[in-house]
């Protein structure tokens, strides 16, 4: 048995639970692994608070410095989120030596490429398996298991609180502020959601997997990320009586080799095993050349699932502690070269217009759509429901996202057409 | 970059895969993982036989001695199937220092526990993803993802051959021999398939994940398997209209203390996601007390499944080659004391029988029942069906497997029963 310092930055959800989770798991733990974590200081902005967790008072500190001041911390745990004074931390811990184990998924996604240079060039790892999907091992999987396939997608339910809200919405008929609102009540989303609801906690996680399938970090301005936040009930009806669900649906994918990334609302075919993905729970799907196809299912936050990953992590850092390594939690390569710019990758979509009940007004949006060389694949014009006076749903097989949201722009603009375009990605995943 | 020279020992569907994928890959894999792996030999029993997959004839050789006589062979790669050849070479590589890769789950099942306790004395670790559900990361995600959990359950599609029997009787309405049949034409099933069928290539795989679950070899003598040979079409109707699908299903669980593993064809409720995975898909769902329910799916067999694990595993041994371990690919422990005898496991049960159709007959079988304190959950006398005259089927609740063997051998020898009684599991999986 060997014991190993850590220093945990960060005590909130994650990090109580990294800390209650391995006192109350020691001996399973060093067990199962061989080692005994000792937690050794503990960095927040206020040690005084009253906590749900108990950590004796002297391990509490605000000096995040203290955790690189203890030469018998040899691991850091940073989970206290944000991007400025955590990267600092990250930074000066990599360049201290210490073997950083991190949930931070926006700084990675934001910063990744900087940090795992210096990761590289200190040889010293950087773990990160609890910032995506919670305790599904989606990092570990796409990086090591699948270390000898060429990765062809990964399409991913990312974001618990937007499943959570769609699936009741989907189920049980609410709208969009309702479902919310039972979603925050139930603690499912945070008293501020933004990020939930925005898509880029998601588009946040859909970079990560990209930088692990395909060998560098893809920039966050470059790609487009759609929260749920314009889903309807209406919506939601029309696509099931077109044989879909709507999912927030991170997608990852090499195409002619160039790298596509985006987060949106997506409708997929209900038979697809990632329709039946409901509540707060993930999935990873991933396609490899040699695998086929293969999925991870589980629950995407809370404090047990995201401990979890956190341990697991901690595990492998106390394995690699002095050993010679050829990679540091991330490896950089070109092999894929570059990544495709949002408004030129080719979709399908489900456009969802309201218009005037009149005659000629599909010829004159078929007409823009057709001067754009976009074709229609299909045209729905369901019953008025509530919220959505004569919706018009086109179903649009292919074109690039640029080239829609030029004709969105001018059939918004027709007189005919009443409100602001909906635009949803459509997914076969065959 | 660094190169790690690896022997190979069998040459058949995987090992040839492996092969293949190792020089197909061979700069993705190095991009990724910073190593390139060098076949150094192959040992077959045969090498002048023709094969798919060509490698320079100066590679074979028929004698596995030759992988440990070149000391530049780090990693030793066990693909030859079998117990006594292969015994001889895992024992024989971990005392020469050789890490061992290993897609071998009837070696491991059977002689496990020896065959670790060796790895640990000589400091060398066993590698062996590829043993359990083809390209699915399970191994690897029980021993190291969720290595701070208590392992509560893992329920496991582990055999594709049979899932693919059952899916093909429930979805196309065949009969066993029909469905086999077609399995073996699309080479799904092995010529002589009786592991698949009789449930021992899921027997092992149930074994092994229980071991790094629990820490412990279960004795192999000591655990219910039993295979889809006398899963009929008449059953399959008889389950879906109570609600069920019929799966070979690996059960392990921990249970006030005691380990309880077996396989057998269960009944699962329609709506759990373990129903939807078809054909030669396997599934493993791990319910862990922090990480909560979880569900790794993917191809559990062929040649780009496997080696996908076997590169993985090759990726991780060359990561610890020169390293300092605390564990050597499974840790032993006594945290869960022991595995309960298969007749002491309470169970959940599909009771079928054909009976005379007279009156009195339910209350003699529940007569027998009732002696021996067994409960009816409820009873169904469906149609008569092919193959099956007057059938009835009992539903029981919850009996100890030898209870129920004991009351089925009483019911068998009932005048109004006739031919042999069927048992199944009930698995409710909530």
């Amino acid at each position: 048995m060997k014991n190993i310092g850590i220093g945990l930055a960060g005590f909130g959800t994650v990090g109580a639970g990294v800390y209650e989770n391995l006192e109350r798991h020691r001996d399973l733990i060093a067990e199962r692994s061989g080692y005994v974590f000792d937690v050794r200081r503990i960095v927040v902005r206020n040690p005084q608070k009253t906590r749900d967790v108990v950590a004796p008072a002297a391990l509490f500190s605000n000096r995040w410095q203290d955790l690189l001041e203890d030469s018998e911390i040899k691991v850091v745990v940073e989970l206290m989120g944000g991007t400025s004074e955590a990267y600092d931390l990250t930074v000066a811990a990599i360049k201290s030596g210490r073997i950083v184990v991190t949930g931070n998924k926006a700084l990675l996604a934001e910063r990744g490429a900087e940090i795992f240079a210096m990761a590289c060039e200190h040889k010293v790892p950087v773990f990160f398996e609890a910032a995506v999907a919670g305790g599904i091992p989606i990092i570990q999987s796409l990086r090591d298991a699948f270390v000898g396939n060429r990765i062809e997608s990964v399409h991913g339910i990312l974001n618990g609180t937007s499943n959570y809200i769609l699936t009741r919405m989907q189920e049980a008929g609410l709208d969009y502020p309702e479902a919310l609102a039972e979603a925050v009540k139930l603690g499912y989303a945070e008293a501020d959601p933004t990020l939930d609801i925005n898509g880029w906690d998601a588009g946040h996680k859909a970079i990560i997997l990209a930088a692990l399938a395909y060998g560098f970090w893809v920039d966050p301005a470059t790609i487009r990320v759609e929260g749920i936040d314009r889903v309807s009930a209406a919506d939601i009806h029309f696509a099931k009586s077109l044989g879909y669900c709507i999912k927030l649906l991170g997608s990852i994918r090499e195409n002619s080799g160039m790298v596509e990334v985006g987060v949106a609302p997506t409708l997929i075919p209900l038979g697809n095993v990632l329709a039946s993905v409901n509540g707060v729970f993930n999935a990873v799907a991933v396609r490899g050349d040699l695998v086929g196809d293969s999925l991870f299912y589980g629950r995407g936050a809370g404090r047990g699932p995201t401990s979890t990953s956190v341990i697991g992590d901690l595990v492998e850092a106390a394995h690699g502690l002095n050993a010679a390594r050829q990679t540091y939690g991330f490896a950089s390569h070109s092999l894929y070269g570059s990544s495709r710019p949002a408004s030129e990758i080719v979709g399908s979509y489900y456009l969802r217009l309201s218009v005037d009940d009149k005659p000629g007004v599909l010829a004159r949006i078929a007409g823009v759509l057709g001067e754009a060389g976009i074709g229609i694949s299909s045209v729905v014009q369901p019953e008025s429901i509530a919220g959505v006076e004569t919706p018009l749903v086109l179903m649009i097989h292919e074109a690039t996202y640029g080239a829609m949201c030029a004709a969105i722009a001018k059939i918004s603009a027709l007189n005919c057409v009443k409100g602001e375009p909906l635009l949803f990605n459509v997914e076969a995943l065959s």
